[in-house]
């Protein structure tokens, strides 16, 4: 470059202004609209009291700069890595100087929005070393832990297996002489693969490898293994180990991989508090009932329910906001109108839109009332399981595995529609759904494939119909499937008895229809397995099917009830909450319709009622969309969005967030002087000659 | 760090190999089950020349440094932006030191699969100078523009209005006095925005702005301006520009803005081939026919459709190739054997995996006839046109929109289908599929949001449909919406006579359903509209319905009418192509079941009957499947894909593209002296102390 300064940075001219009715005003007069308290249902969602940790946490990172995230979007791989160490280590600090609980500690790890070095640390290492520790080893290794003196991972799955943990390659041989263990990786496909934080990070691992003892397998166990030196963070001899390399989102977690060569530990690294293996002796001690775990896999269960909840709501705050402030086209028929002038339609009040937008609003409150009785269940079966009764357990277990993969699944598509229903902005980082859908995206695989894991679900449902047919299942107030498999058996050919939409408006048809399309389904499978000599490779779509039949049921039945039982609401609110509960019911219905024709419950007649129906109600939210999402209550901070700002000033803020793009702090960029000149000068050459 | 050299690059063990069988045996028996020959459907797909085309260029580039890939994965931006330009000069050079033409320099695009600065300088810029120049301004413009002496951009798309072309708020206004035009940004949503190539790239724009005369609105015109110097690349007095920031996807594209503060342009910028401005008096000139230029759009949408194959070619191939490689879990039932060992079952025998990805590849051959079709009543029309015949475009046009619609979505849910088939290993950017899903996003918005599109079609489906009714629309063979209305209007109570799963391996009754299930839901629409009293607001949800419908119905008809003229296919070609032909029917059947059992044609029992013929024709198409991604000939070069490589090695190749990590070319990580280190170092002086 001659002559000038090329360091400049480009911005916008300050006086200009988007054209009007702007963002602030457009939404304030949304809020405006609303039938209920905003307030009041945020308080009803969360509790007071998380409430106000929710904006305290908020509050406190948009000022700490190693949560900062306005260079989040510009950075490469490296330097997000790099920021992350410098969030995780200062999050502990935080947690000392504000004295923190870990329920502050868990939001600000959500405002914060990336999963980093240490979230497999406290998400898996930490509660791995609490359940599975005895005393001993709960002073070796989770006590430095707690300190973070001693960083872990988890390592389980491998290069070649993921969903089956039975096929582990990897062992841990037991050496009598020397009681110790021989961990070995005896092919590639057994290198421990995408384990999160083990890349770069972790200094420890809890390794799950087969037990060999005497030349026999007793299947994958957990020990707890050091990886790395704690002198100078180099890879122990016998270890091969490393970053698996870039992924479809997570660019802040170090996913790693890891090898043993004949690697010795000692025998304290098996993790002892359940099976034991005798020092010298090597003499195998069982678990006991192992059906305990299964207690705990509900409660993780449950979490990623919520989390479904967290996602769509993020999704929706952006959409619903932004849809309010962007405006496209004049209708001509209903010409939208703004202190008297026409203007252009803001395009929340396009009703393919609001289809877009409300149904997943309606989806929101469905899952956080999943998301709480799943909780409830977890804490009940846990009580009965320790008086020694598991009668709950299967039922509660069997609906986590369907509910986890069917509420994930909502999210990541309810997700996508939000962004897509963003137009060309959503495409834009700034819109904050481009980073999040990529990190949200892995839920519907890790923690149990979607599709697997319905299987678990179906496998239930198909014994308790087995048992009902034969008279063996028990009703109980707690296990709805054996309720609603009964009332089908009663009366298979059931018909809906609603004549017009709004029959539809009524708890009891509604549940009573995903009752019966559900058993319906079951039944349906459980002939061609019983009598049809199908096997269950052969039925694995119907599989999938009744699994999300049956949790949908769930989640309908779920929002009612809870509802009916949640006294502390006003008129208001309860009044909105059940609009959506009918939405979500309807619309639901309405996308799955074959299966409730084809059971016969319902007619093509009915059908259409429903689809009227759902018309009607998505007009009844439109006045409270946007107070809707604002009860969500989800900060500025957490949503990292020019589209979806609280204030509505979505232009001023792309704006501001294009003149930090580094491309924009030069004037002519790399590369001009080799790859665009030459031709440009060519040209400059060809007319001063044939000027000549 | 003290005392060891760090910048040591992680490597696997050399002498650790997959636990077998692995992959290329895997594929190789695969391959030999084949009932079909692979070139002969290559051929019958691309043609021999192009396939020849296909394959030299894929050869050419591989040993080309700008065009190579293995570092693409690991970079930021910036990287990758100046690599991109490295890329657009080659491509030019390579150009006419190969002697390529159009079809060779389109290959190697597809092939390099990534937008790059250059990319809308071909794909808009010189065809809109090609199309809207004067002969003076052909000299002017579009000469240099062929030899980069100027590189161009078309800026159409403003912050504020995408979609709503005709609400653009530039202004371009006529000065008599100097014979200027005035070009001016009044408001910050006024700004351009996303327009590819002109953030960095770009010294000329189209710039689409309202013409105004002695103070009347004529609309957007297009202009041709000069925006930077062609000296030293520095934006012109008067213009600001920059990059609009990171995108999800896209990332080598510099999409950029552009704001005007009054700022003269000559008279002869005004592209003038069409409508004209008189120098002087400023008298307004109007085009003659706009009609034609819908033409040109039916062109540009039938290359989108064959892009929707393509991208779902990718998936699947990846998917298909690594579902027969990765295996898992033993079914009990059903034990795989390899060499007479019982080994863990290849994915691709699950019945769950083989609806998830042979229904995709019916899908790919479904759209290859699409397009074929397309492109044939393309030229049909365009011959029509200019005989003045426009009987056809307004059927082909409305085609178009909704197929462009219809079959982009079909793709992106298809690519994420196969992503997801991949289980974990999918969300490695090693699958290939993770930036490619990012940079195929856009198609359902750009060219046209989908939602939006589907009013088109529908407006021509209603008024077609009100014809028919009146007796006024004229049968046509090009026709075909006319064909199956009148077939509807003939009997509106008539049902499906298939009676056994095999009744629908029938051409004529699949049509049949398809055609009556769209006429129902375009006279259920027209109903709402002309007696029901609804807005066209209150029936977008529907409107969105019937244009799928429709386009469904076009695929399903020209995938048999296409293999039915397909003469130059043998038996086993021909047999294998005719049951993807019934899978696509009948998959798209089931998935839309409730819409034909609403329309009352079908009766839930055929419904099941349906889904049995779904399930058998998976099973048929199971030996055929990695022949048939085989067939679509698609180069690793360009898959870019650990788990689809040709070969089957994917797990030597994961274990390759790791070993180039970045993260893994030093031993210990930036940031662990301090941000790890301390607490570690304090964990080790307490036990110092401890022993002390």
């Amino acid at each position: 470059m001659t002559g000038f300064n090329n360091n400049v940075s480009t911005k916008f001219p300050k006086h200009l202004t988007p054209k009007g009715p702007d963002g602030p005003e457009l939404l304030e007069a949304e809020r405006a609209k609303a039938s209920f308290n905003i307030q009041a249902v945020s308080k009803f969602m969360y509790g007071e009291q998380v409430l106000e940790k929710m904006q305290n946490v908020a509050r406190v990172l948009e000022s700490e700069p190693a949560f900062e995230k306005t260079q989040r979007y510009y950075q490469g791989r490296p330097e997000r890595i790099a920021h992350a160490y410098e969030k995780d280590k200062r999050l502990i600090e935080l947690t000392k100087e504000m004295n923190w609980d870990q329920n502050d500690r868990r939001i600000a790890q959500t405002w914060y929005d990336q999963s980093t070095p240490y979230t497999l640390h406290y998400g898996m290492f930490l509660p791995t070393l609490e359940g599975q520790c005895n005393e001993e080893q709960r002073k070796l290794f989770l006590e430095p832990a707690l300190r973070h003196e001693i960083i872990g991972c988890y390592a389980q799955t491998e290069l070649g297996h993921g969903s089956n943990v039975q096929g582990l390659e990897t062992t841990a041989t037991y050496i009598p002489e020397t009681n110790e263990f021989d961990l070995h990786s005896p092919h590639l496909t057994s290198s421990k693969w995408w384990i999160g934080g083990l890349g770069k990070t972790a200094n420890y691992a809890i390794v799950m490898a087969r037990l060999v003892i005497h030349g026999k397998d007793y299947g994958p166990h957990p020990f707890c293994v050091q990886i790395r030196s704690l002198e100078d963070h180099r890879p122990l001899p016998g270890i091969t180990v490393g970053d698996i390399g870039p992924k479809f989102g997570y660019a802040t977690t170090d996913n790693g991989f890891l090898l043993f060569d004949h690697y010795r530990i000692p025998h304290i690294s098996f993790l002892a508090k359940f099976s034991q293996v005798k020092s010298g002796s090597g003499e195998y001690v069982k678990p006991p009932n192992a059906r305990l775990s299964y207690g705990t896999m509900v409660f993780v269960r449950a979490n990623i329910v919520n989390g479904s909840k967290m996602a769509l709501a993020r999704g929706a705050t952006v959409a619903v906001r932004y849809s309010a402030v962007r405006k496209q086209f004049v209708d001509a028929a209903q010409p939208s109108k703004w202190n008297n002038q026409v203007i252009e339609t803001p395009v929340i009040d396009y009703t393919m839109q609001q289809y877009r937008l409300f149904t997943v609003i309606a989806d929101i409150y469905a899952l956080h009332f999943t998301g709480r009785e799943m909780f409830k269940l977890y804490d009940l079966n846990m009580a009965e399981m320790k008086k020694g009764n598991f009668n709950l357990l299967a039922d509660v277990h069997s609906s986590s595995s369907g509910l986890k993969s069917l509420t994930t699944t909502m999210a990541v598509e309810g997700i996508e529609q939000c962004r897509r229903a963003c137009g060309g902005h959503g495409y834009s980082l700034f819109s904050g759904l481009g980073q999040f859908y990529q990190d949200y995206l892995p839920n519907v695989t890790f923690e149990g494939d979607n599709y697997v894991l319905t299987q678990q679900t179906a496998r239930y449902l198909l014994k308790t119909f087995r048992n009902v047919v034969a008279g063996k299942a028990q009703a109980s107030e707690h296990n709805l499937t054996i309720n609603y498999l009964t009332q089908y058996m009663q009366n298979p050919k059931a018909t809906c008895p609603a004549t017009s939409s709004t029959d539809f408006l009524n708890p009891e048809v509604l549940i009573s229809a995903f009752g019966f399309r559900t058993a319906f389904g079951i039944a349906q499978v459980a002939e061609d397995l019983d009598r049809n000599g199908r096997s269950w490779n052969d039925v694995l779509v119907d599989v999938a099917r009744i699994s999300k039949a049956h949790c949908q049921y769930m989640i309908v039945r779920w929002f009612f009830s809870g509802l009916q039982g949640a006294t502390e609401l006003a008129a208001p609110e309860r009044k909105v909450l059940q609009t959506l509960a009918y939405l979500f019911a309807l619309h639901t219905l309405e996308a799955e319709m074959s299966e409730f024709l084809m059971s016969g419950y319902l007619s093509p007649a009915q059908g259409k009622l429903v689809k009227e129906q759902v018309l009607e109600l998505i007009a009844r939210i439109r006045p409270d969309a946007v107070a809707l999402v604002d009860a969500l209550a989800l900060p500025d901070y957490y949503l990292a969005s020019a589209l979806g700002r609280y204030d509505g000033k979505v232009y001023q803020s792309l704006a501001e967030m294009v003149e930090r793009e580094p491309l924009n702090h030069t004037i002519v960029v790399d590369g001009y002087e080799n790859y665009i000149k030459p031709f440009v000068y060519a040209g400059l050459e060809r007319k001063k000659e044939s000027k000549l």
